[in-house]
């Protein structure tokens, strides 16, 4: 019988997983190092919480179940937003101005696998409640490109789309689209760069739209705004304008976005968006909290490892590994009795300690054994045992010297 | 309308979050330690991969959903031991031996949630495969305990009870219960200590067992076992043989369970268990991998987050909130011009920084905020910004400096 994960899900074994961390402390680092605190919430939520407000496209994507003797739905979480606007909401008046809030949950899709896309993934939530300004909008760009930064990708590797909602929407108009097609316009253009020309035209032409309207998003345009003249000063201010640009094609999918929005892509373009956000201005106050403008991102680990790996910047995590200090063979029958004891004493001394656990007394093989482990010190319990000694081997140096129990932590820690 | 996070599951805003992270340090360093490698799996997983092993206890408790054309039934996982399983038999021939993996994945319950128990939880897991001997259950136990001692918990506030499944069920069976009745007899000794003893009672008589059979699990017993035997030597060679005793009323309530179990309490008895595990020497093979001895147990963050609370050995989690090295204020126009370049400025050196986003420019005030977020360190930027001069403020000592922008980060890293 052959088991396997679910389908879209993945298995995380050690080297796996440690590239996976090595990804979230760069995005720990910057949310800390710019001031933001850091939240959790439930898997699962209400179901109603995502109906209410995130569009129709959201719902046919949830993992949905009916609990409590069929009285309550609920769905694993596709999205962090709606959580932390409930969490937001129920802080009411009490609520600091600014909140700056990041969070790296894990969110479900069910949709069909795809490359870039999976049932399961991480997500990095960075949002800042309560400034109007389009400085907050910087700011949390800025944290954005601080992680990739750090991670090693460079404004060659990466550019951040900016767009606003308003000139979009301005832009379909002023082309002939009429108001009550704004938000089918608006989906189809988000979903536009995912598909090939004739069945993009196709989909226009079926929602009764003249494909006309979208020209002007082919083309670089003279479009303006006073919050993206706002925010260009800023980004220029935070030093992020060489990887920034707008590009009016972008809208985001989400119902809830009300000016700004953004995403970051790898600059060939050939993945989908590394992360996506915007403004958000209405969205706590739909949830019963106070009338609180708010900005913010999310960005996947899935599309970003596969950038990252794409450059050479991401192994296959075995070199991320936690090396040990030390590692204690046995050599001998007092060796055997001793282990256990030794090992504990090491540990205890807060010293990162691995054993072997073979049987042989062959020091050749057990040191190849301790060499593997990626550790710096070997230790060898001999014979030397009985006069209260221990066999101390430097890996690197391969330097060998013998010690008294009283002498050996200060030696490894050294 | 008022949204709540689902019942029996818990928002954490900054300060719970950083109580949960502060119990997850210990259980990630003790892991590393001892060399545990860390390890992920899907959060939800193929409904059978429950059913087939773990008794018909935990198929009520689960939160399952029908998916892709009503073809798949899924399960939020309850435990980790079958998601190991699967991936220690995933890797078949290739496991290396020992293998020795931790994890803190979230757990499932659809339980009533009551004290110490919530329908989602964290939970330490610590599991070492390959190892025949009670020695690897001496080192997941001694790890089990590094960590609680890291957490401030002593032998005084702990202990960890210690059993064996063949000595329970022989002491069952001798005793007169008939061997068709162990199952249920282990089941109902697993829960005896959850329910007055009048209940107990009823419910043995109600599945046809005599209630003397029970009888011998008051008092100590003289019961003994080889495996138990070489545990306790090893449990004194790790020198934690003072944090552990046995106590044959334990029997752990999963179906998987093949010799030595044991749970860890909070002393006074007043909480559900700490920790619980054992061997489960048959579970890989089950799960179609090769024929390997396994030890394990797991933790949970809700009743240890409760002992250590009432032991004062974890606040409200605001002490343990990571404050900013600086905190920029403007006190003049030039300041606001400025503010955005400077924070950029600090958190490029790494240094966590946060601003103040009033408008004001009472210099007292603003002092108060930066006073307030625990900063080290203030810089205020004020007219001699002409002179390309910064006013920074040890928050600590009250010492105020003016330096030139190339001698800063100097001054703050020191």
């Amino acid at each position: 019988m052959a088991w396997q994960s679910p389908k879209g899900t993945r298995d995380f074994f050690p080297a796996d997983l440690s590239a996976l961390q090595h990804v979230e402390k760069s995005w720990r680092s910057a949310s800390i190092n710019a001031g933001f605190d850091e939240i959790e919430g439930p898997m699962f939520e209400h179901l109603d919480l995502y109906t209410v407000k995130s569009g129709d496209g959201i719902v046919s994507e949830l993992f949905s179940f009916r609990r409590d003797n069929g009285d309550t739905d609920y769905a694993l979480r596709p999205e962090f937003t709606p959580t932390l606007a409930r969490m937001a909401a129920a802080k009411g008046r009490s609520l600091a101005v600014p909140t700056k809030w990041f969070g790296i949950p894990n969110h479900f899709r069910a949709e069909r696998p795809q490359r870039g896309r999976l049932r399961e993934f991480k997500q990095w939530n960075v949002d800042m409640l309560g400034i109007d300004s389009p400085s907050a909008d910087a700011e949390v760009i800025a944290t954005a490109i601080r992680a990739l930064a750090d991670l090693g990708l460079t404004s060659e590797d990466i550019v951040v789309r900016i767009s606003h909602r308003d000139v979009v929407a301005k832009m379909l108009l002023d082309g002939g689209l009429k108001e009550a097609q704004l938000q089918v316009a608006l989906g189809l253009l988000d979903k536009r760069e995912k598909m090939p020309a004739d069945v993009f035209t196709e989909k226009v032409s079926a929602a009764g739209i003249d494909p006309s309207v979208f020209a002007p998003f082919d083309n670089d345009t003279e479009a303006s705004h006073e919050d993206l003249s706002t925010l260009l000063h800023e980004l220029k201010q935070w030093n992020i304008d060489k990887w920034c640009k707008f590009d009016f094609s972008i809208v985001r999918g989400l119902a809830y976005y009300t000016g700004i929005v953004f995403e970051i892509h790898e600059s060939g373009g050939n993945e989908r968006a590394i992360a996506g956000g915007g403004r958000y201005d209405r969205l706590i106050e739909m949830f019963g909290g106070p009338s609180i403008p708010a900005v913010g991102f999310g960005m996947g680990d899935v599309v970003l490892s596969l950038v990252l790996r794409d450059k050479g910047l991401l192994g296959d995590g075995n070199d991320l590994l936690p090396t040990p200090e030390v590692f204690v063979i046995s050599a001998s029958d007092e060796g055997d009795s001793a282990i256990s004891e030794t090992v504990a004493l090491l540990r205890n001394a807060n010293l990162h300690t691995r054993r072997s656990y073979k049987a042989t007394k062959n020091v050749g093989k057990l040191l190849t054994e301790a060499a593997n482990s990626n550790a710096r010190f070997a230790i060898i319990l001999g014979e030397e045992l009985s006069r209260g000694e221990y066999v101390v081997k430097n890996l690197d140096t391969k330097d060998q010297v013998t010690l008294q129990r009283a002498n050996l932590i200060e030696h490894l820690k050294s």
